[in-house]
């Protein structure tokens, strides 16, 4: 491959390919967290990722959820369509845990009545501030209908995971989406990536994480905690 | 007065009276600021709180917009309708400043196409974190159609104040709202203070800073700054 480099992220680089409408993405083994103040690299990590997300995007598609997902190339490569990506982390949680926990004094493991859906301007020089609707219309970020697709997608998305996740035993947390306009046609998709990087992820007997908590806390092995959930996800195929 | 002191806040103490339906409310000198890392008497302060805090709530009262204010008693003291506090400040802003600016990298002054509206949760020991209305939900603070009528409110509230402080020559840059359930009958009131300790009040003119940020800043004589206000408040009617 040496086709041209369009971004290098945290955590993929994106080339272009010969088709304008279509993007390569190639998972790193590089992990950062605290808003890149925690820095590694750990051999694998790209790859599982990527399988992960791949698989997961998958079944997205087949279940309806358009996504920018085309196909998995490689062991560290896929296949997107390209989007404009919409500045925003949209996290949707279903247990209270991490920031949620720390800010409003909710005992981690919590359970949420109702899933909620947090917005956050993705801005790495601001450390991703939280953000209202009425922020994201004063920044032009958005518009009321695209935040009304991009709710209800996020909700839909919501039940098809915590189904796959359900069925190997794994209590979907809360996960974090990126959403884009396509290329083509300015409709918004889903993008970017779902993974242990972006999901926190808890076995549900042992309530054992099985995601980027590790590396954040050093309570594990990383590579050897993906493989596991990767074959669980196998498994139940 | 010996009569029983319900609460004592950061600037104010509140009393029961004889009528159950109403509380008597004494401004204190105390001044606050950081999350109250910051500390201070000022003698005079609670006086002209009390004074402006009284005139605007008189003026939205007459304007239609329904709150607690039922008449000043003296220099630091003002009688209320009981209401029970719902836990939240609704912050509302016409120009970029504070927090605003900080969070989402907006210089300080930069008018805002459209008055935005975030809330926060009340909450002294987790720093009044911002939330979104999930969270409300969440945390039952407020139902959906509480936070239409208090959204609504809010937005009536600009419209009144920008109206009055305009017409003094003072810019309406962003204050805090806080709503309360009427122990009488339930409904939505406005409630505790509007004072250039819950605004931010720049001069038309000069940009000269008529507000809390003064003593925050150490930036000038809050009490002149203050008794400036008012007297240009009393002389517009
Ligand atoms: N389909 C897509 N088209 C264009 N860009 C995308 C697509 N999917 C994801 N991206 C973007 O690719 C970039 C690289 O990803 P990543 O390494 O996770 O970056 P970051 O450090 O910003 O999180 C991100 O800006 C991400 O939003
Ligand atoms: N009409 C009212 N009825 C009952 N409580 C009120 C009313 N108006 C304001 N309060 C409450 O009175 C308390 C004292 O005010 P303040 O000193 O500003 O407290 P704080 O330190 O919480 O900001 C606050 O909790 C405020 O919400
Ligand atoms: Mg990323
Ligand atoms: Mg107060």
């Amino acid at each position: 491959m040496s086709s041209q480099m369009l971004y290098e992220g945290k955590a993929k680089k994106i080339f272009k390919t010969e088709d304008p409408s279509t993007l390569l993405v190639r998972y790193k083994d590089d992990a950062t967290a605290f808003n890149g103040k925690k820095k590694a690299v750990i051999p694998g990590k790209g790859r599982l990722n990527n399988l992960i997300s791949s698989k997961l995007f998958d079944v997205l598609n087949r279940k309806g959820i358009n996504n920018h997902f085309v196909k998995r190339l490689s062991d560290n490569e896929q296949l997107v369509k390209a989007v404009e990506i919409i500045p925003l982390e949209v996290v949707v949680r279903n247990i209270a845990a991490g920031s949620l926990s720390r800010r409003l004094g909710i005992e981690e493991g919590t359970p949420l009545k109702r899933s909620i859906i947090e917005f956050y301007f993705k801005d790495d020089a601001l450390g991703d501030p939280m953000i209202n609707d009425d922020h994201i219309r004063m920044m032009d970020i958005a518009d009321d209908s695209d935040l009304v697709q991009i709710r209800q997608t996020a909700q839909d998305v919501n039940r098809v995971l915590k189904e796959i996740f359900d069925g190997i035993g794994v209590l979907l947390v809360d996960f974090k989406l990126e959403f884009g306009k396509l290329k083509s046609n300015g409709g918004i998709v889903l993008a970017d990536e779902i993974s242990p990087d972006t999901c926190r992820l808890w076995d549900k007997a042992t309530h054992e994480k099985l995601d980027k908590d590790v590396f954040r806390q050093d309570i594990g092995d990383l590579p050897q905690v993906y493989e596991k959930l990767l074959e669980r996800l196998e498994d139940a195929q």
